[in-house]
Parts: structure tokens; sequence; C-alpha cells
């Protein structure tokens, strides 16, 4: 059984939650990375549930040494990794904080790069041709007021995936970049917006089960026509 | 059985020619498009002999008068349609007759105009949420030295594409765009270079069948979580 | 003198007038194109009162023959050409006539095509190393809904300039493209909007002088550092 | 007499040395900022002999307090600033040290934040229409193979600065974006290959005194018809 392994798994109808059960269904016994215990075991217990394989891995996806520990501890046999950290931090220049900053681009970019340095180093002594996926936004591709911390890490996660892409092609590595334009119809903005139940029936946010379709129409793509970049937005959104 | 139909189909060995194959045995009946009665009858048998369902349609994509006719033979019942005609045409532009580079434009853009006329009108009047796919290329994204003519009309096609999918989303017809980046293993090129098995073999051609599964998954979405645009390109791609 | 040519000039104070009066300012003969004849007079005449050089020549952008003859009406010396051609042509695809959308293309793309094969053909044989300037707009980077027409005409103009830049810089010749992003405070508009003096004063329309300065400022560059596109707008457009 | 401030001077024949004399030039009084004394000294001291006017600082761009003492020192006045940090980081992202990515983002982007919010605040407290613009590269726009790191941190800065450039714009402050696309004709490069002669005799490498004037274009400009971005490359680059 392959192994896949999700990063940036918060609630359980979140993208990440969601990315790791879909997975777990083809297949695939699961690693479920985030920062909170609960959440991480909510996503295994519904995983075990589902009658597939999952296990927790509490890590801060910033921090180095925790992810080099939680490659070892996967073990041999990963050939899907997603990089799904990350979250939106608006706020205007004059007024942001050195250290919000720096923390945007800290989970938003530097973690990616940790990320990406492990599990490839890991793909090539393994001699596999394994895919990385990483979640990018309609601001990876341009700045915007008030978000431009945001904005400045997603572009600098977008350049160094495409970097990668191209590094690592001839090891057979996929690397793919996802730009969700669009709120996720998920419990991040659930907990944010008043009026969610009717925005979803009106189709104004992107459903999470269909963005996971996504991801594993990239991973089962070929060597010999794959896929750098695709953008998910619903029928609603104005772009 | 809903209806499908292609238009720019050569060789059964091409992108049109296997992207009729691959709907129709995804249940289509699929309507094969193109100018050589020859080339659409080959695709079509294939597909007869495969036990599935396919029309021959003879017609000049920049001919408004027939592309109105083909959808009128096709009649109701069309939920899928691909835009694939547009050949390169390479040239330095002082040496370039205006014709050449105005066909270029009328194989390559305005044909995708008259077609996306009819089929959205149809799709409208059906009230059908149908999907319309552009084929595109790099050369959609950039001018590059000695390709003005095919690099004008494919930016041309893709701003158009861009336009329908932002226009008619409102109907729930989804407009896509695929970069097919670098030479696809089919018939063309097989005429072209004479090293094509050793290319092939070697990985640096598209895999025509691995494409055709973009089209279908393209398809395939929920307006939910829809996709513009996304490429296609080998691992061994310089780009 | 050095000879200088604009071609689509209508108003005296629209953005092809100006720049014939900003390069002819500029000890240039310039060569004052466009459809009508009273219009380039008005140009013109205003450019002698000012004491320096213009000629009119009416001409038609999209018409090959037209093209030559103008080039050789102009005779040797020709240093620096614009194309300026193009006006924007609003509407839904499914309602738009076929004609309507070539006619789009033809001005705003074929033209180009016409003008740049003549005026490079006659820097390489002059040994000139000359420049061509593009108008673009925002439309050339995208497509919109309602404007499907002239976002494909600019993207096809756009990526021809692309191509053409790359293609004779070998030969010293600079080709550029302007974008220009937002309404002109000319008089175009002017007729087209009522409150056009508020708008102005508000600072919320180009300021077509300004433009102007873009464009000597891309014609004094050397070809030790030139630049292929540069965008203008003013700091109320929302982009 | 207005003041300006350049961060990220070394030599004096590199681009940072140059703009500051270009500048002082244009009766500025300039400030000269960068990590090495000697190299400020130097720039300073020929800006002098000009007889123009100039102050270095020595300061770190990645440390907070340094950029805010630096602003201080200043005082009131400054018109124009240029943020100039930022060498090219190449290296496989597999091989790469945490702390090299870390530091190629916090010269290439986080500097250029801490610097735009000090600035910005002294623009918008002073009630100046003042002049912000960033250094960028090809590297800007998109990722590439062994430049993943430097590509990345290009990325963010150049997402940052357009989302200033849209947040501050009501502030009348022009924010620009410069892709300087190809090796300088100077210091650095100069240093690493044998043929530099040569390459500057070929027309290889950009002319620095050329992209000054680009800069000096931008701070000129007017709000209403300001450029966000612009390329500057030679004739000769393969782009």
């Amino acid at each position: 059984m392959k192994k896949a392994l999700v990063i940036g798994v918060g609630p359980l109808n979140g993208l990440g939650g969601q990315l790791c059960r879909k997975i777990a269904k083809n297949n695939f016994e699961v690693f479920v990375a985030g920062r909170t215990k609960l959440s991480l075991d909510n996503v295994v217990n519904t995983i075990l549930n589902d009658g597939n394989k999952a296990t927790p891995l509490e890590v801060d996806a910033t921090n180095e040494n925790q992810i080099k520990n939680m490659i070892k501890e996967i073990g041999p046999g990963l050939d899907f990794a997603i990089y799904n950290v990350g979250n939106n931090t608006p706020g205007k220049i004059v007024e942001m904080d050195a250290n919000y900053f720096r923390e945007s681009w800290e989970s938003g970019c530097f973690g990616g790069f940790l990320f990406a340095k492990e599990v490839i180093k890991t793909f090539i002594s393994e001699k596999t041709a394994g895919t990385l996926i990483f979640t990018g936004a309609s601001a990876s591709l341009r700045g915007k007021s008030n978000f431009g911390a945001f904005n400045s890490a997603k572009g600098a996660l977008r350049n160094l995936a495409q970097a990668l892409a191209k590094e690592y092609a001839e090891y057979s590595i996929h690397v793919s970049h996802v730009i969700v334009d669009g709120g996720l119809a998920g419990e991040r903005i659930k907990k944010r917006i008043s009026n969610f139940d009717e925005r979803v029936k009106e189709g104004k946010l992107i459903n999470i089960e269909n963005v996971t379709d996504a991801y594993m129409f990239l991973y089962n793509q070929s060597k010999h026509a794959w896929t750098f970049e695709l953008d998910v937005r619903t029928s609603q959104e104005n772009w």
C-alpha cells in the first residue's frame, strides 16, 4: 500500500481533512499532518471508520527538525505529498507588524520549502516517481490592496513550486500547483460568515470534494502529459 | 445518450481523433468534424468497431454557414464540444504573405468564435449546462521569433476563451482552455520527423491518450469547482 | 530630420493626435495616418502652427496596398512608427455578428501585422535601428465578459508584438507594447460620458500628454537596456 | 532640495551606485544605504566630486531597527526611495540549507517589506506624493531549475510591490517594479566572468546608465498616467 502525506490539516470538513479522506479512499495509507492534535485525531478517526488507513502527525510545518522527523516516522513508501499550509493574512502594510509578515511567509512558503526538500529527497532516494502538490490561491498570481503579506507569501510559493517542477522532472517527480480561486465551503468560512448555508446553496463557495478530485486527477497523470497548474473556482466567482 | 462534438479532427492517432474515440467510450454519441472525409470516416469506423456511436461531419470551421448547418444536423442533446482546429504556422513576419497570417487567425481563432457562438446558443436554448473546451498551446501565452502568426492566433483564441468562460458561467456553461506545451506523439509529428519512435520511447512527445483524459476530467467537473485552464507537457519538456 | 509615422490618428486631443504633436516637437517630420481626412488635417495644421513638420496620409490600416503605398509616400528616413489603431468593440459573443468580430481583429491586429511588416522591411533595408510601438490595453492580457472581441484582438496584437520584438532585435529594431489601462482623457470618452470634466478633475482619466511621454521614453531607449512592455494607468484606477 | 534614498548600494559601477549618482545629478540629496562602509564612501565621494550631495548610511536591510533608524537619520523631505537589495542565490532545493533559502527571502523580500513600510509611513505623514521603486528580475515572474530560492524571493517581492501600488495609490504614492532581464554590465559580473569587456562590446550585458534612466522616467511620471512595471533587457537577450 502506497503512502500519502498531507500537511496543513485542520477541521475534517476543510480542504486538508477532505484531501486525507479522499486519498485514503483511493487506497493509500494517509499521514495526516497539522498543528492541532484534536483536529488530526478527528480526521484520522473518520478515515479509520471508513475502513481505511490513517496516522496523525502533530507537526509545525515551519520547523525543520519536526519536518525531518515526520518524514522519518512515515518510513519508506511515500508516493504522494501535499503542502496545504498557509492561511490568508489580511492587513495594510504600513500597519503590519514585521513578525506577522514574516509568519505569513513562514507558513505560506518556507514550510513549503522544508517540506518539498525532504519529500523530494525521499522520492529520489527511493527512486519513486512521486507527486508533490502545493495549494495556491488567486493571490499567488498578483498583489492586491490589503493582502500584501498573503500575496507575497503565495507568490513566493508558486515560483518555488515552478522551479521544483522543472528541477525534478528528470527524476519523474511531478510537482503541481492548484490555484484555489475563491472561498471554500468548509469549516473556516463557516465560522466566519453568518449566511454560510445560503451561500453554499447559491453555489458561491467552492465544493471541497470537487477540489480533492482535482488533486487526485493530478496524482494520476503520467509523466507523458502532466499538468503544472490548474485553477478551480465556482461558476459564480467574479474573476 | 448525450452528444459530443469535436471539430478539428484529422488522422485517427491525432488529438482530434483520439478525443473522439475517448469521448465515445464514455457513452457519448460523437460527431466527428473536420475537412477531410477520408480521415473522418477512418475515425468514425474505428469508433463504430469499438461498439460506440459516431457520425462524420465534413466541415470548414471558418465558414459560418457550414458551422450553423453542422449544429442543425447534430440536433438536440449536445453537451460537450471541443474546438481543436489550428495548426502551427511558422515564418518570419517580414517574409509572410498577408493571407497566410489571416488564415492562421481564421482557423486558430475566428473558427473558434463561430463554433463557440453556435454551441453556446444551443446550450442556452436547450438549458444545457454544457462544456466547451479549446485546445491551446504554449504559444497562447507569449510571442516567439518565427512564430508570430501562430502566437497571435493562439493568443486571440485564449482571450476569447477566457471572456466566454466569464460571460456564460451564469448559464452553468463550462469553458476551458488546455495548454498543450510540446509536440504530441501523433500522426502529424510522425510524418515530420525521422526519429519519431525513438522520441516517443524517450518520453519526449506528449501522450495523446493522457491528454484526452484531461479533457474528460474537465468535462466531468461540477460548476462548484471547475477549471478554466490547465497545461500538459511531458517530464522532458524544457519550459 | 528623422521621420515618424503614427497610424490610427483621429481627433487632435486623442492619443494618436497628441502622439503626432509630441513627436513633431521632438524634431521629427511626422506622418499623420488615419481614415478621416478632416481629423488628419486638423492634427497636421496644429503641428504646422507649432512650427513643426507634418504630412497627412489618408489610409485604411487594414488594406495592404494602402499600407504599402503609405510607406512609399513617406520615402527614406523612417525611424519611429506607432500602431495606434483599434477601438473597443463591446458585445456578447452569442449576439455578435461574425463581421463585427472579424473587423475587431482586422483593425486591432491584422492592420498591425501589415504595418509592422512594411515598417520593419523599411528599417531593415535602410539599416535603421528604428522603433515600433503598439498601443495595447488591459484587454491585451485577459478575457472579460462583454469584451470577447476586443480582448481577442488585443491579445492577438500583443503576442504578435512580442514575437516581433524577439524576431527583429538582432537588427537593433526596438518593438514595444504599451498597456493603456483605463479611459483616456480625450475626445472619444468626452463624447461618450456626460461628466467628462468632473472625471478629469478627479483624476480618473488617463492624461494623454503623460502617455505620449512614455512613448518618447521608449523611443529614446538604447538597445543596451530597452523595454518591451510598460503599463500606464491613473492612481485612481481599480486594477 | 528633495531627498532620495537608495538601499542596496555596493560598488560604484553597480546598479545601486549608478542610481545614486544619476539621482544626485537630478538635484536630489541622495542617501546611499548598504552594508559595506567602503563601498558607500566610494559612491558618496564620487557624487561629492560631481558637485552633488550624498550621505552614506551603513545599514542591514533585513534589520527592522536599523531601517527605522535610517529613516530617522534622513529626516523630513524624502521623495524618492529605491529598494535594490537581493543578489541571485542559485542552488538545487534538495541540497540547499534552510538558512540559505531564508536569507534569500530576507534580503530579497523581507527587507523590502521593512523598507516600504517605513518609507510609505514617512510619505503619508509628510503628505508626500513620493515614488518607491523595487528592482526585480525575470526571476520575479517564474520559477526555473537551480534558481528556486531566488525565484521565490523575487516572486514574493513582486506581489508585495503590486499590493503596495494598489494600497497606496490613493495617497498619490507611486510604487513601481523594474524587471531587469539579464546581466548588468557592472562590477558584480565583471568579477565573475573572464570575457567581461568582450561581452560588453558585443552588447550582451545591460547598460546600467540606461537602466537608471528608466528609474528616473518612473520617478518623473504623474499620477495621471503612471507605470507599475516595465522590463529592461539588451537586444541580444534570449527571452
